[in-house]
């Protein structure tokens, strides 16, 4: 089953927008073994759209154009689709009242041009909006008596994940007669490189490729960690559920503490949680970093219940005054070690974290860029450690915080 | 003149990368008078790369063809190009050479398959390498008598733009007779939307629509502003930069203290060279941000000559027993107010600055998510402001960033 894509917008080729939708596509399409070929952008010109369009499912089972759904004189897929299939757009009066309802429940008055997106081209089923006012279409075409079919979705991504896995994956896979189900799980590690992790589970890699299921990859993904990807193809979802226990599990014991999560967590969720479990409190006192770490901690929702604060000592005298460092140089465990228990005194927690360092591009205390001291200091023990770290300034103050809290998890869980 | 783009790399058509380079070209060519009216990626495959390729310079005067120029088997955009062009590929000895001292200057052996990358396809130019090992190729080719154009580049982006600009542009404009020049500056703004920004420029856009150039857009950029770039077309740079001059200090006068900076400066730049200026340090009392504005500001780097530290006080108790904020709600602008002074105080910082908000899901002391007060206490006054910020949580924090360092720089500027 092979199935391209074709996304539509002058302002993709403008580079106004990156297309990023039809990278998402192509990733989903291969992880149900559908083959995704060529993918194409095309401005909105309604000759060029069709020409594009019925050269590429001339050479495909299917394609996915995306974009061009939207309600002005510039939106022409629908044009184009029903141009391919040599038919007439009809209004679709079940969409055309369902637009009219939307507007009416946010009480504003339809402009006319909105019924242009009840226009479907004759034989094409509909895929209901649940976000917006575009439905997409599911059109068949028939090319030299082979039945393929041309999907349509709007362009704006959350609609399009939406209408992608409710109406176009169902519909793919009734027409390759896959009745399998895809699950995948991800775990997120720290601490190792990605040709360590793969060294670490070669053995596993060899049995899954022994296996046929789940497969395994690895996604490098900054500082939210380096993720372990597994996915598994099987009769039910019951099914690749259970193979995805088993490996999971198969995974954590050969990576042991490198795994710190997996899906819908990050590194200072996790920390959050661990902490909320203690019943422990957490203060900061961050000095390279400038924020960076209270910043990451109190995007998550409910941290209130955990973070009390920080004190970020950016200048040498802060540190001092307020944290009571001792005179001398600043980028040093003994330092580091200071500021955590002055931030421990002064935020009133139960656990305090100190990060001091270098990020750069001048050396401080003879220390070098990427040299990062953190400390922490907790109801039951102290400790410290000095990390080296890559890259440059930003990359390194990123770093520092993913390892930082990294050190506190595999310390106090 | 047309000069389209062909992506190479199944890694783009997984969804692994996704492809920015074919958007970024596509903006440069457009500022350059040249169409791009085809984007397509494709995979590893020298079938399908010479297929496509030269079925698109069929129908463009150029294309690009970005990627596949690597060392290894799966780098095939020399082969397809050869095949279209009709000719053989051969070693050039001053790329291999190139290569042979780029790895001797890093005392590193060469494994022998780099000397794929010195091959070229006969008739073909080089684009020498600056940055790492694959050179770029610019290839005549003939389509029914008519005299086109192939180029070349690798996918690492800086060495794409690289070559771009150095290789490509001025073939391209070469062969399209166009000896003008182009150049562009942008204008950051802050405090009005973009159909805001449009209203008070009407007058500005009508009368360079007459004059052709330069031409005037608008880029949404988030936090970091509201961007106003202006693009001139003239026979030299100089003539450009006249051009630039005189309607960027039009701009400047219809926006007034809308506008807070240009090319290479950022709102955090801005008010460190500010304060910097004045003499003054800055302390911040941060809540809601958790940190942002203090990560947001020691992410320039120098920021220690200004820079003294924050307080983030995200319990309500640390607001009252570090900063000396009184009993009572702490979303208000006596509250920021307190925070501030208790911030310059506890710092020793001439100038502070204090948020505190509700950033969401729930609502605190009875104020809706996307409440921002903000507070400025600085060697001459105080003041404090209460603002409306839309987005969710992670967004409503961005944008409480920005705008309190924008207030920051209207006050004391």
């Amino acid at each position: 089953m092979r199935c391209d894509v074709l996304a539509v917008g002058t302002e993709l080729l403008l580079g106004q927008i990156v297309d990023s939708n039809s990278a998402w596509m192509g990733e989903q399409l291969a992880a149900h073994g559908i083959d995704s070929l060529v993918q194409v952008k095309v401005g909105d010109n309604v000759g060029r759209i069709t020409a594009m369009l019925r050269r590429m499912i001339a050479e495909s089972d299917a394609v996915i154009v995306c974009g061009g759904l939207g309600p002005t004189h510039d939106d022409l897929t629908r044009e184009a689709i029903a141009a391919v299939m040599g038919v007439e757009l009809v209004v679709d009066e079940g969409v055309a009242d369902a637009i009219r309802e939307l507007f009416a429940s946010r009480g504003r008055r339809m402009p006319e041009n909105n019924l242009r997106q009840a226009l479907v081209p004759t034989g094409a089923a509909v895929i209901a909006q649940t976000r917006g006012t575009a439905p997409g279409l599911i059109c068949p075409v028939s090319v030299d008596g082979v039945d393929k079919v041309v999907f349509a979705v709007p362009g704006v991504p959350h609609e399009m994940f939406d209408m992608f896995e409710r109406g176009i994956l169902p519909e793919l896979k009734r027409r390759s007669g896959d009745a399998s189900v895809i699950s995948s799980r991800t775990l997120l590690t720290w601490g190792e490189s990605e040709s360590g992790l793969n060294e670490r589970l070669d053995d596993v890699i060899a049995e899954l490729e022994l296996a046929g299921s789940p497969t395994l990859a690895f996604l490098a993904s900054g500082w939210n960690g380096l993720k372990v990807r597994l996915t598994a193809k099987a009769a039910t979802l019951d099914d690749c559920n259970s193979l995805l226990d088993v490996w999971d599990a198969r995974v954590r014991s050969e990576l042991g503490h490198l795994v710190f999560g997996s899906d819908g967590e990050s590194m200072e969720s996790v920390v959050l949680d661990l902490l909320r479990s203690k019943g422990w409190s957490l203060g900061l006192a961050e000095s390279v970093t400038g924020g960076l770490v209270g910043a990451r901690i109190t995007g998550v929702p409910g941290s209130s219940e955990v973070f009390r604060g920080s004190i970020v000592s950016y200048a040498s005298e802060v540190k001092r005054s307020v944290l009571g460092v001792s005179d001398g140089p600043v980028v040093t465990e003994s330092a580091a070690i200071e500021m955590a228990r002055g931030a421990r005194r002064v935020l009133g927690s139960d656990v305090a974290l100190a990060l001091t360092g270098v990020a750069g591009p001048a050396e401080q205390d003879g220390m070098p860029p990427g040299t990062l001291c953190v400390a922490l200091v907790w109801p039951d023990g102290e400790l410290s450690r000095t990390l080296r770290l890559p890259g440059l300034r930003e990359q390194m103050r990123q770093f520092s915080v993913i390892s930082s809290l990294d050190l506190l998890r595999r310390t106090i869980g």
